[in-house]
């Protein structure tokens, strides 16, 4: 199948030093979205990419967002969409990714310049953008040039969507998905997004789920203002007191929720998924690596995979309004907010979760007999995700993974949330892929972020092959 | 008795004006002591006070404390030590009291400019150290001063001690103490400090007790660095779960300390006692008024007082480590550090109360059955204190009290510390006094800090009035 492949995957070789090239300029780029200084050099990535994609023949806009909501001053980063064919009988792919950046400095550690690209002797290929998302957004590029210069027809055409937003919350970018779903997008047959990492370093996987978050305010008041704990200490219902009580009802040491009902509105689990958790290429050793210790809550790796994939969790973030320095400081908060999140999964819909966390909440405090005042509100909420991985976009790309990297992909999910994931599967009805690059010890957000040369490489083939496979699943789903 | 202080008050109201003026030289010196910059100012407030004592033929010395802790670059403003006569018949009282004041600024919301001291038609004078502690430590200049001018024998030697650093802990002041007590303070029959405030406004108060203060840390780390929610959450032992749960073991909304033993060390309460806080000028409306709300505890006057002066109070104070801005952020804190701090009173010993919070935490965490890592620490301990109201020290206040303003004053204790109280008592062996001069409502610390006119002249007169019936109580205790 897929003939063609051979003669790609060559050029893609032959090209390399190439590829590495243009994301070398790319990383060059400081196109950290949250630094308002470095909003140029967001624009001029942005730049960068419309005439890269210009020059590979692409049809390609550079759509503007309008000013950035509460930096009026500032004018958003435009979305770079593009459009490469426009062939009837193809079948037509939207890919998504982003052109800016984490911030990064020397001075936060960094080993190398966070913006030149550094290549070491083991291949790993550091600087700030290399797997976050620059590699990723560049294997699009490439895997169109190595085509022409092979001299191989592109077998899907392909729309592109590369934002300037993403590591500042996508500023604007839902409005626009939805607005361009039944026009630039409207005829995409199915999306694929690399923008997420393998679970480890050896094995590819294919991402298929990811859990929502409820993020949730509780603000304890009383006085009308601090207090000395030495004058009042004994005198006043501190708001603090209450507020611990509160927070020390939600979730036990070994992440058992205990807000009644939340357990119930999770989708039972089914011998078959139960049973996909024991290939999958992951190790308690992992867990230990990334979390830096052995405190985990489950002994073993598929109790693990299950709690981080599809089961809620409760954390607890952190206090608001209370003395958070180092050292001592004898004051009773007059109003403390404690914030905490459930991470929600199948079919958990955020509506009830509010409903069953404000009632539990209420119950919790009306049984302190507290004369201070306590109020429960939503921050924000994100929905979880899960795709079929049974459509023709998932088979096709495990194919590609198979031939590339000669291995089945692991179906995983993630349990973090990527919001964007969502909104193109809501605005366009379609079924999204998430087909990740990187590997597990990429770093992205942090210092030292890298990606490997191999994953880069074979991620360009990856990308390519996954379109010619694309091109000939069956015409089902 | 005491015939001579008709005239003294007299001549008190006759230089009323000039002491004011007196006052507002002080108050325009912007002696902040926790402002690097303004050490000068802090040390030309000591050489005005040396001045003032000096031209009124007292024997003045100004000395050093040599550098300030962990700021090596600031030398600590000298104590001024002074003694006013040296007449072996007399009685000797030696007299505490602070040149140095809070940091204040127009900005902060001052009506009027702090270093300024404005007079209001309600005779407030408005002025950073008015009340805290300038106002008092000129009433013992005025006293004397007003002794000269008026032709009478000063009835007691006196012997000063003020210093520059008390609104920035006191540096270097213990080890002043405890070296001088044999020395320049050696023949001090009795210490009074005038450093604190009457519990209302009408009603003077002489203050024979104060609690102590014990302040823990209680420190849970796991992970090896901060974790995302989204990906570990489910999967990892949270700190800060463990660490709500500890907190809310340790004292319920009404107060109540959880720690078992704690309670068995508290002196019990004897009639005799109870029967005293009846009578205290104090009502449920001043807690309201001071608290901004209504949110107490008690709902009587006598358990409040008794819960302010005479029990412990456990307060937590917040969490160090944790996410405490506003806004929402996903993390799981790898380390997370609870701050709480409980006051004491008779009998409980600062060791006896460490063995009991520690073993209780101990058993706590124990509980959660965790594999987090928990450390309770004793951040600082200052212990109560508690004279004896029926010395001569203070029956001699309390006929100054009743001589000057016509009451017989409440016996009163506070529920914060003031260390230097201890500090003499434990240095001279020497019962100790505090005889508040400023009224509930002078806002010391506070923005529009004032001491009323009224309490400033009225106390020149009442300190000079202590003095005199000092001298003629009988030799006993």
């Amino acid at each position: 199948m897929a003939p063609q492949l051979d003669g790609y995957f060559k050029q893609v070789d032959t090209l390399s030093d190439y590829f590495i090239e243009r994301l070398r300029k790319a990383v060059a780029i400081p196109s950290i979205s949250a630094d308002e200084e470095r909003r140029p050099d967001v624009v001029r990535m942005g730049e960068f990419l419309a005439a890269e994609l210009s020059a590979l023949g692409a049809e390609v806009q550079q759509r503007p967002l309008g000013k950035q909501p509460g930096k009026e001053h500032l004018e958003l980063p435009p979305v770079v969409i593009a459009r490469y064919g426009n062939d009837k009988k193809k079948r037509t792919i939207l890919v998504y990714g982003h052109y800016d950046v984490q911030p990064a400095g020397k001075e936060d550690g960094w080993a190398t310049e966070p913006f030149e690209l550094t290549i070491d002797d083991k291949g790993r290929m550091f600087g700030r953008g290399s797997t976050d998302d620059k590699g990723p957004v560049l294997g699009w590029l490439n895997a169109i040039e190595a085509h022409q210069k092979a001299g191989l027809d592109f077998p899907v055409n392909l729309l592109m969507c590369f934002e300037g937003m993403e590591e500042y919350g996508s500023e604007g970018l839902d409005d626009f998905i939805n607005a361009e779903a039944k026009n630039f997008f409207a005829d995409a047959d199915a999306v694929c997004i690399s923008d997420n990492y393998w679970l480890g370093t050896e094995k590819p996987c294919l991402t298929y789920g990811l859990r929502g978050c409820s993020y949730y305010s509780v603000e304890i008041s009383g006085p009308g203002q601090d207090l000395h704990s030495g004058v009042f200490g004994g005198t006043a219902q501190e708001p603090m007191t209450d507020l611990v009580r509160i927070l020390a009802s939600l979730v036990d040491t070994d992440g058992k929720i205990q807000i009644p009902g939340l357990a119930e509105l999770v989708a039972p689990l089914t011998d078959e998924e139960k049973s996909l958790y024991g290939n999958i290429a992951f190790t308690m050793e992992n867990l230990y690596e990334s979390l830096g210790s052995t405190t985990s809550i489950h002994p073993d790796k598929e109790r693990t995979l299950m709690a981080r994939w599809r089961y809620p969790s409760l954390s607890v973030h952190g206090v608001e309004g209370a003395f958070s320095q180092p050292g001592a400081k004898t004051v009773i908060p007059a109003k403390v907010i404690g914030k905490f999140s459930i991470r929600t999964v199948p079919n958990m819909e955020p509506e009830d979760v509010d409903r069953l966390v404000f009632k539990y909440i209420d119950e919790q405090f009306q049984k302190l007999g507290s004369k201070n005042t306590c109020k429960c509100t939503l921050q924000h909420a994100g929905k979880w995700w899960v795709a079929s991985p049974k459509h023709w976009n998932f088979t096709a790309a495990s194919k590609a993974v198979e031939r590339v990297w000669g291995v089945k992909p692991d179906l995983t999910r993630e349990g973090g949330s990527i919001p964007v994931t969502l909104t193109f599967e809501q605005a366009t009805g379609k079924n999204v892929l998430l087909l990740p690059m990187g590997s597990s010890t990429d770093a992205a957000h942090s210092i030292n972020e890298k990606l490997d040369k191999k994953n880069y490489i074979e991620g360009i083939k990856l990308l390519g092959a996954y379109l010619h496979y694309v091109a000939e699943e069956p015409m089902v789903n």
